[in-house]
């Protein structure tokens, strides 16, 4: 048994919650993508693209590689909606959103107990000395429920 | 130490998504709260309802005593917004909201590593021999995402 139950369970959450939100996403036809959830407010897509967005970042933060697509950061993370022009369709993010979960999910196979207990790359050797809760199962958990709050967002779109 | 620190990192992350919401409903005035967060959705009340109803239940649930408030359910669990007359105000329901959640809060800090992953009351002695993620850690980290999810709806109100 490469992992504890407590962080197994939180890694099991993760999948669950990917595993919900492309249960949402297949019942959301991209033209209903592009709406706003509420008068003002982000559209669809540029809440995918957000989550994709962080969930590329997740690579270099974990520690387990290079990230895949730093341009979507410009559009999706730097700038609010609207403010660029969004290049990419509804079907273009679908398939970046499920490349990246695939890969992450490919890595969490690998990972012991102890690796998920190691610092993540935000914080310094130093910090994480006095900080050990500063670590890659705190930022899965930290980003599950970022995944859940803009799941309960996306989930207004459908019909 | 009563609590490993993977188990640890699980019951900060609720206490800290409690602490958000507690920090967007705050920017949140009570006739905003009347309003749906999308047209034709729920109403701000109706989501605060009904996660006053869900943490009240985790109190039986998670073996921690009786429930304060089972009146709610009809209301804001067994029927949708609208089928019944909400006659709780949003201060009414804020007060509530902070009440479970101290005596959640209360509760927690009282249970060790063993006790959290002890079975919830939902499954039986048998099925958790077989099962045993199904436990109060595994209830915790569900609701934390359920909260995140519906915060996710409410900050949608924010002006």
């Amino acid at each position: 048994m490469s992992t504890q139950l407590p962080t197994k369970l939180a890694v099991d959450q993760w999948h669950s919650k990917i595993k919900d939100t492309n249960n949402l996403l297949s019942k959301i036809a991209d033209e209903q993508l592009l709406l706003e959830v509420s008068p003002g407010r982000n559209t669809g897509t540029y809440i995918l693209g957000h989550l994709v967005a962080v969930h590329d970042r997740m690579l270099p933060l974990l520690n387990l590689g290079e990230r895949i697509h730093p341009e979507l950061d410009e559009i999706y993370l730097e700038n609010p909606d609207k403010a660029k022009p969004q290049t990419l369709t509804g079907a273009d993010l679908r398939d970046l959103w499920n490349k990246i979960n695939a890969e992450l999910a490919t890595q969490f196979i690998t990972l012991t107990e102890q690796e998920w207990l190691q610092r993540h790359t935000a914080v310094s050797e130093e910090a994480f000395e006095k900080e050990p809760h500063r670590n890659r199962l705190n930022v899965l958990l930290n980003r599950t429920n970022h995944l859940s709050y803009h799941q309960g967002q996306l989930a207004l779109l459908k019909i």
